[in-house]
C-alpha cells in the first residue's frame, strides 16, 4: 500500500530502533569511568533515556515499509535526536565551558556529524570517559553515513548519489543484501574490522616504543576517528602529539575512510584491481598525490618554515592534504602559520571531500567527476548540437537527469557555503569578534562540510568556543544539514512534504 | 550551405569589419590629444593599424554568413584583437610603467573587457589623451557586450543566455532586427542615448557648482564608463573626487547600464510597467534595496567608522553596493578600510552580476534566478517524483536542457574562478608577494568577473602593478574569457572545433 501522507508513525519507530542501540556504545565511556573512578551518570542518564525512547518509540508502530518520505524524515530525524542526546554527557559531566547547553549540543553535533570541530578549550578538564565519549560518537557517525550513504541515499537518488552504483560491485552488493539491515551488517564488518586493524597498528607502535605515549587509549580514539574521516582527538595538539612513524600510519586510514567501502570490500576479498578499474578511484588517487606533491612544493619553498628535512616536508605536506581532502581534519602542527598559498590549498581541499559511498562528507569526487565530464562534453556538443555523447563513468553513460541533479546538488551546497560566510561573518561584527573574511569563509566551510578545524580564531589547536551562540547554533544547523546531504532536511520544510 | 569545417575566412572578414570601425573612436582621443598639444603618435599609429587591417581582412572573403563556429571565432579575435591594439597607445605614449608591454595590455584588456582593473600608479604621468582613451575603450566594450549578449550569445544559447528573449519584447525586437547588425543599430542609439543623458547630467551639475570639478573631460568620462558599468576613472580617487551629488546621480546610470537593454527600449518608448513585470528585473531590484539596507546596517553600527550622517551613510552604502553589484567598481571611499563583514558583503556581490542583455558581467542575475527557481522546484519533485512541474521565468516555462546549461555555466564560472585564486596566490607566494587568502580570491574574482578593484593590495585606490607578469597574464586571460562568457574561447581549444 502506498501512503498518500507521510506516514510518520514509521520514521518515528525506526528511529526507536537507532536509539535503543544507542544505550551500547554509551557502555564503553561507562565503563572507562568505572576504570578510573570516574561520575557515571553522565553515561547512565542517557542510557536509560535512549532505552526508554527507542523501546517506547518502538512499539508506536508495527510496519517498517519506509517510502521516500519515511526515510527522510528518519534520517533527519535520527542525526537530531542522537545529536542532541548525544550532548547529555558533556551537560552532566559539567565541566568547563563545554557544559552549557549550546557548547554541549555544538560538540555533540559535531561528533555525531563526523565534523570535528570543538569548543573545548581545555583538555585536561575533561576525564577520559568524556574524551572517549566523543570519539565513539564521531566512530558512531562514520558508520551511520555509510549506511546512510550506500542503503539509502543512493536509493533515494540524492544528489546523483545512486551513480555510486554503476559499479557492477554494487549490484552485487544488493543481490548479497536486499535489504538495509543486511547492508548494514555487511558495513559494520568491514567498518569494524578496519578500524581493529588501525587500532591494532597504532597500539604496536606504542608497544614496540616507537610511539612511545600511543596507549591502548589513544590508538583506539584515532583509529575510530581516522577511518570515520572525522578528526576528534583527546589530544589538544591532536596527532601532532605523536611520533612520526604515527602520524604516518594514521594517512593510509584516513585514506581508507575516505574510499568507496565497497570497493574496499571487494578488494579485501581478493579482486585487487577493482579499485584502479574505477574512475572515481582513480580520481581520488590523483588528486591526493598531486596536491600533496604541491604542498610540498609550497612548504619548501616558503622561506619562513624551518623543517628538517624531506621526510618531514613531505610528512607534513602529505598528512595535511589527507586529512583535509579526506574531510578528516586531524593536524599534525599549525597549519594556520604556513603561508597564505598553502592555507588556500588546504581550504581548496575542503570543497573536494573523498570518494561517495564512504565516510568522507563535503561535495564529493563522484560530484566533481561528473562535473569536470560534463563541462568536457557541453563544450563538444556546443560545437555538434546534433550529436548525442553521454557523459560516461567508469564506462557506463549517465542519464541526463543524474546530471542535472549533481549540478544542482553541488550548486545548493556552494549556496549555503556561502550563506553561512555572511552569518558567520555579520554574526561574528555584532559580538565584536573581527574574524579576517578568510576565517569566516573557512569556518563556514569547515563546519558545512563536516571538516573540522579551519584557519585563525578555529585553527587546528584552537578551538570554536569564541563564536557567538547564534553563530554555533548556525553552526551546529550547518553541519546537520551538510552531512546528511541536504535534501533530508530541505524537504521537511517544503509545505508538500506533509501534505497528502 | 553548411560548412563541415570551419570557415575562419568569414570570422577574419567579420573581425576586419570591427577592426575598421575602431578608428572611429580612436579620434577622440587624438583630437584631445591636438588641443591640449599632446602626442598625437599614439593614436595615429593604431589608426593606421586599424584602418589597414580592417580594410585588408575585409578583403579576404566576400561571404559574411555566421554559423556557430564561425561565430565563436569572431567573437573570441574581437575581443583579443581590440585588446592588442588598444595597448598601442599606451606602449607609444611611453609614460610610466604603464608602457610595458604587459601593463599596456593588461590595461588595454582591462578596458575592452569592461572591468576596470588598473596597473596606473601615477595618474599624473599620463596626459588627458591617454586617461580619456580608457575610458573610451571601456564605453566601445560596454557597446561590444550588448551587441554581442543581445544579437549572439543568445542565439548561440550560451549558458542559458537564450533566456533573456523568453520575455515577448525581444520577439518584437526580432521582427523590428531580423539582423545582428539592426540590433547593433537600435542598441548604439539607446546606448548612445543613455550616455549622452548621463554625460549632460554630470556636466549641469558642474555648471551649477554643484560638483564644482565635474568639467567636460569628467563628465564625458565617467558617464561612458558608468553605463559601461566599467569602472575607470581618470581620477586616482575615482568618484570619490566628486561632491555627493555627482556620487549620488552615478547611481542611477551604473544601474540602468546593469539593466537588460531590451526592457529599457520599451520602457523609454512608454512601456513604463514593463520592467516591474520581468521577473529577473524584480530579482535585480530587490537584490540592490535588500544589500544597500543591509550594507547601510553594517556601516551604522561599525565602531570604527565616523560618517557624518544619514545621507552620507545611505550614499556610501547604496552606491558601493550597486557598484559591485552591477560589476562597475567605481568607489567612493576606499572601502579596504571597512569591517570585513562590510567587505564580505561586498565580495558577494562580485558573484551576482546584474541582468543578461545589459553591460554588466559575472554570473548574472538571470542564471541566479534560474538556480534558485529550480532548487525550489526539485525539492518538490524529489517528494513528488511523478510531478510534472517545469521551472517558469515570468509565466513561460524553461525547458530542462536549458536549465542544466545554466547550471553548467555557473559552475564553469566558479571553478575557473576558484582555479585563479589558486594562481594567484601560488605565484604570488613565488616572487614574495605575500597576498592573504582573501586578497587572492578577491582578486581573481575581480578580474575574472570583469568588477576591477578587489580588497588589500588590488583595492579600489591601489593597482594591480605589484602582481607578477605571470600573474597578470593569467588575470588578463581570465578577464578576456570572462567576458565573453567563457564558452567561445573554451571551444577553440577542442579538436572538434577545427575537425570538419
Ligand atoms: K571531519
Ligand atoms: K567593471
Amino acid at each position: 500500500m502506498v501512503t498518500l501522507r507521510v506516514n510518520w508513525r514509521v520514521s518515528l519507530r525506526l528511529l526507536g530502533g537507532v536509539l535503543k542501540w544507542l544505550a551500547l556504545p554509551l557502555a564503553a565511556p561507562l565503563g572507562l569511568a568505572v576504570i578510573d573512578g570516574d561520575p557515571t551518570a553522565p553515561f547512565l542518564v542517557p542510557i536509560v533515556i535512549t532505552l526508554a525512547a527507542g523501546l517506547g518509540l518502538e512499539r508506536l508502530e508495527t510496519d517498517t515499509q519506509l517510502y521516500t518520505r519515511e526515510a527522510y524524515l528518519m534520517v533527519a530525524l535520527s542525526w537530531l535526536c542522537v545529536g542532541l542526546i548525544g550532548a547529555v554527557p558533556f551537560v552532566l559531566a559539567g565541566n568547563g565551558g563545554l557544559a552549557t547547553p549550546i557548547n554541549a549540543v555544538f560538540e555533540s553535533m559535531s561528533g555525531i556529524t563526523t565534523t570535528g570541530a570543538t569548543v573545548i578549550d581545555d583538555f585536561a578538564a575533561h576525564s577520559r570517559a568524556i574524551l572517549l565519549w566523543r570519539q565513539v560518537i564521531q566512530w558512531l557517525g562514520g558508520l551511520g553515513i555509510l549506511v546512510l550513504a550506500i542503503s539509502i541515499l543512493s536509493q533515494l537518488a540524492v544528489g546523483g548519489a545512486q551513480l555510486m552504483e554503476t559499479e557492477s560491485q554494487t549490484q552485487d552488493v544488493h543481490k548479497l543484501t536486499p535489504r538495509i539491515s543486511e547492508t548494514a551488517r555487511l558495513i559494520w564488518w568491514l567498518y569494524a574490522g578496519v578500524t581493529l586493524f588501525a587500532a591494532g597498528g597504532l597500539f604496536a607502535l606504542g608497544l614496540a616504543g616507537i610511539a612511545p605515549n600511543m596507549d591502548a587509549f589513544n590508538a583506539v580514539s584515532h583509529a575510530m576517528t581516522a577511518v570515520a574521516t572525522a578528526g576528534f582527538s583527546p589530544q589538544p595538539d591532536s596527532v601532532g602529539a605523536f611520533a612520526p612513524a604515527a602520524q604516518w600510519l594514521i594517512v593510509p586510514f584516513m585514506f581508507v575512510g575516505a574510499t568507496n567501502f565497497i570497493l574496499i570490500y571487494f578488494f579485501i576479498n581478493g579482486d585487487l584491481g577493482r579499485p584502479l578499474r574505477n574512475e572515481e578511484f582513480r580520481f581520488y588517487l590523483g588528486l591526493v598525490v598531486g596536491a600533496s606533491v604541491l604542498m610540498g612544493l609550497l612548504l619548501v619553498t616558503d622561506p619562513t618554515l624551518t623543517t628538517t628535512g624531506v621526510e618531514e616536508t613531505a610528512r607534513l605536506a602529505t598528512f595535511q592534504v589527507v586529512s583535509l581532502l579526506t574531510t578528516t581534519g586531524f593536524a599534525t602542527v599549525d597549519f594556520n602559520a604556513w603561508s597564505p598559498a598553502a592555507k588556500h590549498l588546504l581550504f581548496s581541499c575542503m570543497f573536494l571531500g573523498g570518494m561517495a559511498g564512504s565516510t568522507t562528507c563535503s561535495i564529493k569526487l563522484l560530484r566533481w567527476l561528473i562535473i569536470l565530464k560534463s563541462f568536457r562534453r557541453d563544450l563538444f556538443t556546443t560545437i555538434h548540437p546534433e550529436a548525442v555523447r553521454p557523459v560516461r563513468l567508469s564506462g557506463t553513460a549517465i542519464d541526463e537527469e543524474t546530471i542535472r541533479d549533481v549540478f544542482s546538488y553541488t550548486m545548493l551546497s556552494l549556496v549555503i557555503f556561502f550563506l553561512g560566510t555572511i552569518v558567520v561573518v555579520v554574526d561574528g561584527a555584532r559580538i565584536g569578534l573581527e574574524l579576517s573574511e578568510f576565517e569566516a569563509l573557512s569556518a563556514a566551510a569547515a563546519t558545512f562540510f563536516n571538516i573540522g578545524p579551519a584557519f585563525g580564531v578555529a585553527g587546528p589547536f584552537n578551538s570554536y568556543s569564541p563564536f557567538s551562540e547564534l553563530t554555533k547554533a548556525v553552526m551546529i544547523l550547518l553541519m546537520y544539514v551538510g552531512r546528511i546531504e541536504i535534501i533530508p532536511v530541505l524537504v521537511l520544510f517544503t509545505p508538500s512534504f506533509w501534505r497528502s
